[in-house]
């Protein structure tokens, strides 16, 4: 179901006009969240980079978060199970062929039941041809709809869990939803910020987590090669958290161990940590 | 109005919904024509450039231009007069976050009474500051609803009539919605198509007018530099054909001799070429 | 004169072998320095620089600050009379078309009369079409005898004063022995360090003194159309300090009053800074 | 031995002023070649390649090639067996900081007794974090003494046989001193000339020798990921022919059974071919 102008609809109830600027011209700012228990996991993290994406389109979200979270409460309530949480904002204003000056925008939040799909039993991983496209072009950070580097990649996926993308330059960048961890002698490595990579929540839990651990943790400029060093592979995003990788493409096969250590750790790490429940 | 599945409808009558893959995770391709004295202008040029978008997403039109042209036909005497169409081509098969698997597409023609807005008194245009997205992250000639690039660059347009934007390294691009060329001590200079821009059909028939009238032109990589110390700008896109410019930014103003004069003899000169007319 | 192996020689009584390796195979590092008054400017800074530089090339320099400035002053004294200083490191090792590694090193301190040539009646500078290296092909801090771009832009210089470099994504970097700023709305603007610059020692002494001054600076990205839109355009390099611009290429001239203005208080500021005297 | 200013020297006899243009600014144009019994390898080809890069730096070479392969020919017959033979060209003009303009160049040739050193037991390649120097910065094909991203690259070689260098947007380019190749299902794949590569002499005799032997060879776009999921990689260059790999840093080792065969058949190939000779 979804809440779209203050009342809560079905899906099948919900239309727009095929002239819909989001969809002739783009500009959809979307965040995806998921609820542990019913509670929502990192509401404030990704409601505040909600509003940078949208600031990025010169618009100011005037809801507060207190508001966003009340609402997705109820729609919780009315689900009565964990849900998946998509918020949508669909910018307003003069938007056309010729301009996109924004001046509102309207919100639509869809909540579904939880849906984890079944693992499959090795998880591939590819490597992208596609490269992200460059910040210089549209900031790494900013989450909308249509960004034609992750769909042009996300053709490529085949059987592979995700495809990796590398950055303008040829570094290792993140998966089309998900983002890259290796792990080489014990020591967890990860692409830096400034590599091109929006900035993960679970990427940041999981951090936090081996740190807590004793782990340590380098973020930095990685090179595709450094793939095929490396021991371990996993991958993290919101909906599964970690994910160990088995394989890369055909050329290479990874251990699992510290991964599967990881996901052992993780649900009752982002529990502990206040920050994830605001 | 428009005609979709068979069926024309008014603007009014056509929804889509919230969940249309299209709006969710982008992936529509698409083509603005327009008609001169009721005729469509290049047709089969925009057919083909559509079929190649539409090929990038791995989907095979199979509708042939006779009958693209025959619905196309149809509309205009529906609308009886000059019309802009736009065609939309909407993936159809297994998208979702994870995946962008086309198996089929909707196709749906738009046709609206031709709207030539009053030109500016002045026709300025200023640089992005938003570099166009490079070949490998997104090829130049994929025609797509929600570039990100081209929505950014167009937030920065302002008063100007177009902004135009450079290429992962520097080199001068195109418009949001133009092509770009510049005049320099009577030769015409416009990017190469290696430079990543779209390949206009404008620009194509600006460039062979040019050289039916015995004017110098190079297709070639262009330095920002160069707008500076050109006599002459005009920009190229379809609804209008040849646009001189006034004024770049703050910083200089450009006679338009060339530019009018190519303007006098636009019309003439598609009208006299038989590919623009099939 | 220069001294080489402990020893002073007239340059006519120094030769090396053709097969020194700087000569074959690159790798020479250098600094170039000035006195004002028989005293070394900034040398200190200029020390830790060409450190920086031979640390690149894994290289230590074991010879402290002290010694340096003490050989200097006793060519001073033999020259006697302001010089310019050419300090140039050899490396030493296992040096050949199969590798580089070094072991050790030669340095060769050059003195020469200072010899400012007669300022051209009008300074004019062009833009280069030869891109700067990029950072992750050669640090832009690296001062190398035989860098390529700047070899092949001093190629276009022509009547020129110094032809001005754009970065790997068309970002204005320096000139090819100056740095940059320009003026806009009395705002006196420089590329950031992380545009891919050398980091000049005038360029810092001219930013500290307008901030003495109460002129407002900004260090960041630049755009070339911004030299266009400029008011006013200034280098700066050791052997000069700030040298105002008249005219970019044929299409712009300069005010150049707050470039005078800074010429004229320069030298007394640069004297008050004891950091430029240790 | 080395002919100088017409006169032959041995190395000890032949000095250069430490105010040598090149040694100070750069700009030491040069070539590699060999003799496979006593007779110059693919002459032509390099006096080709020679005059390419001289023109970069506007340098016409007036000597024709009859003459340049007679005083080789004659250095040969003094040495008395097998040579390499380095080719320098020396620039002249008005070259300082401040400017590099050619006029005329002196032409040093090297010869030296062919010591192709004892083949390591396993031939090990590693991949340089250095990018390739751009083409806009410096066109791939100009050989130049001190290019600053060879020099950088050969610093990380430790064991390895060569590094291989990634280009700036990442793809696979070429060895410090060789061209790449590898070979996945028995088809040969080599970076394409548009990579950013050295069009290298013995990759082209390389590429023929596969075609003449019924090889499919692909010219193309090489990710580095490619080199870990090849069967096989070698390398090639001037001094010693075709190089089968065994190991790719730690992380990966090659079968060599295509390598071999090369490797078997390169020497009589090039020999079959009349345009090495000339």
């Amino acid at each position: 179901m979804l809440i779209w102008k203050g009342r809560w609809l079905e899906k099948h109830e919900a239309y727009i006009s095929l002239e819909e600027p989001c969809l002739l011209y783009g500009g959809l700012v979307y965040e995806t969240l998921r609820t542990y228990n019913r509670k929502l996991f990192a509401g404030k993290y990704h409601f505040d980079r909600l509003k940078a994406s949208a600031g990025c389109l010169h618009i100011k979200i005037d809801m507060d978060y207190e508001n966003f979270r009340k609402i997705i409460s109820e729609g919780v309530e009315k689900v009565n199970c964990d849900v998946s949480v998509r918020i949508m904002l669909l910018p307003r204003g003069n938007i056309s062929a010729f301009g996109f000056e924004t001046k509102s925008y309207e919100l639509i939040i869809f909540l579904e039941k939880l849906n984890i799909s079944k693992f499959p039993e090795k998880v591939k991983v590819s490597l992208s041809k596609v490269r992200k496209i460059d910040d210089l072009a549209t900031p790494a950070y900013l989450k909308i709809a249509g960004r034609t580097d992750i769909l042009l990649a996300k053709m490529e996926k085949g059987d592979a869990y995700d495809v990796i993308m590398l950055g303008s330059k040829g570094q290792v960048c993140e998966g089309t939803f998900s983002n890259v961890f290796l792990v080489k002698n014990n020591t967890v490595v990860t692409p830096s910020l400034d590599s091109g990579i929006l900035p993960g929540i679970t990427r940041k839990n999981v951090i936090d987590l081996c740190k807590s651990l004793g782990i340590t943790v380098e973020e930095r400029w990685v090179e595709p090669i450094e793939l095929c060093d490396a021991d371990e592979l996993f991958l993290t995003h919101t909906s599964r958290g970690v994910v160990p990788v088995d394989e890369l493409s055909s050329c290479k096969t990874y251990s699992k161990s510290v991964g599967r250590f990881l996901v052992s750790k993780f649900e009752e790490y982002i529990g502990s940590i206040e920050e994830n429940w605001l």
